[in-house]
């Protein structure tokens, strides 16, 4: 029952000494997702003892090199090991023709299949499966790079039957399927046994959303309303803002902003500039504004518990 | 009067926890000629301390991923942290249309100028300065990715004048430039005063050369003959000599062959499978054949010293 994500590079464009560019992975139910794939993430797949063989889905946010320079590399090595297995690969859909040119130019190709699916400029549904749906919506940075952020929501499970009062009321065996719906069971003299007193709600469906490289713009907030755990770019800090606009990022201040309008649970900051060593002033002011905030670093894991509801 | 080789990768394709793929730097009196460039090698580079801003010419064997995956993102590296000079290429011309069509696609650019110099399949010197040459010569590897090895020769210096002596013998400055090449003094008188009385001779002009992804032929140690130090591709044990052949690579042993007959003064392997966690049988087997022979590391740093001649 694991909602578990990985961060795998929490710097941003320059890799350094500490931290390497964009990457991560969300296990959800042992579904390993890669979101980004900068240069070396495979080599932080190794690391971080990531079952990266697993990995079926890919993410790319935009076509910036400190997020897809990785890419090649690894789908190369998952070839060389054997892989068969369709391999998707959700980005801009220039990245096909790119992986397309350079397997062409190089007169190489890959053990399996690779499946493209290009985003488009809306928020869309991009992947579903009985678990999980994977949201795009566009974001804003540079002209030659558009970016879409993605937010990662499980489904909403079933209820779970209390055996022993389902079985105290004899309801049927036909009717357990509404029950898990949530219906009221009436017994055959007309008395109405209300869901609540026959069944236990599952466990509230976690979410995760990933916002990088994107100027702020509050309307943003709409995309990630009352999402569990949200991972924004904080590039620079709020001193540096005009930087932040030239270059089309954000702020941990802006961050925080669009942390707390959407009514997140918890904020993780990454993509820091290589310009900071020391991160306490970027932290304190995205807390100012938005206290469950926490900084990412390389080879941090956070866990969302699957938590019991109150009905 | 540095002459110094720091490997940054000794593995073959798929890096490991300790070894990357294919990337060296060869500091020729600081010069510092890149040789191959894997995914990651701009992470080694600073990993090891090397001051990547000084290179400015790039060497890659042939156009398989663990050879050059990594050429991206250290240009763009570069870029980001402000560089405008040239940046010179030699390799397989088809990597100039893959960077081309790279930077096309994602519309991206460079603050510096890159030059590309398309290396040939016959042996031919592709660089030259006042105190280095660096020779191309064609391996044999597959069909894909034709591969050639680098030779890199310091010139022959000029000698050394012993001042006391040419002021002994009144040598006149006009002559001086005589001298240093090695031409007798004749006196006034007509006295021939031997060259080597007047002047000392240049340390040994030094030499590397660089043989990666090739199948074994004993006609390629011609174009290594003498060489003060090589590294060879020892992807393999002689036990699997038959994938070796299959695969297009060469064992430790044929390495230790190839050294043996082209009368180099020390053999370095690296390339080596990711099979091998223990190295010791592949060494001995090499040693068998050749004594000096050594294993490469990550992070292996050689320096070939400026030795007195016996002249």
């Amino acid at each position: 029952m694991k909602f578990e994500l990985t961060i795998l590079g929490s710097g941003s464009s320059v890799p350094t000494a500490n931290r390497n560019s964009a990457a991560q992975v969300l296990n959800v139910l042992e579904r390993y997702f890669l979101i980004d794939c900068a240069e070396a993430t495979q080599h932080q797949l190794r690391r971080f003892h990531l079952p990266y063989n697993k990995i079926s889905h890919i993410f790319i946010s935009h076509l910036h090199g400190d997020h897809f320079f990785g890419l090649m590399g690894f789908l190369s090595t998952l070839s060389l090991q054997g892989r068969r297995g369709e391999m998707h690969i959700y980005a801009d859909p220039r990245l096909q023709e790119l992986v397309e040119c350079q397997m062409r130019i190089t007169r190489s190709r890959l053990g399996y299949p690779l499946c493209f699916h290009a985003l488009s400029r809306q928020e869309e549904v991009i992947y579903e499966d009985k678990v999980v749906t994977v949201t795009a919506f566009p974001l804003k940075h540079r002209y030659e790079a558009p970016v879409c952020g993605f937010l990662f929501r499980e489904k909403e499970r079933e209820r779970t039957i209390v055996k022993e009062q389902a079985e105290a009321w004899k309801v049927p065996i036909a009717f357990m399927q509404y029950l898990k719906q949530g219906a009221d069971f009436i017994t055959p003299t007309g008395e109405v046994v209300p869901n609540e007193r026959l069944t236990v709600a599952p466990p509230p469906a976690r979410s995760y959303a990933y916002m990088t490289d994107t100027l702020y713009r509050p309307c943003f907030a709409d995309y990630v309303k009352g999402v569990d755990l949200l991972y924004h770019e904080a590039t620079y800090q709020n001193k540096e803002i005009a930087l932040a606009k030239e270059t089309r990022h954000s702020t941990a201040g802006q961050a925080a902003l669009l942390a707390r309008t959407a009514g997140v649970g918890k904020l993780l900051l990454g993509h820091f500039s290589a310009r900071y060593t020391d991160l306490t002033d970027l932290l304190a002011e995205a807390r100012d504004v938005f206290s469950n905030t926490f900084l990412c670093s390389d080879g941090y894991r956070f866990e969302l518990p699957a938590l019991k509801r109150n009905v």
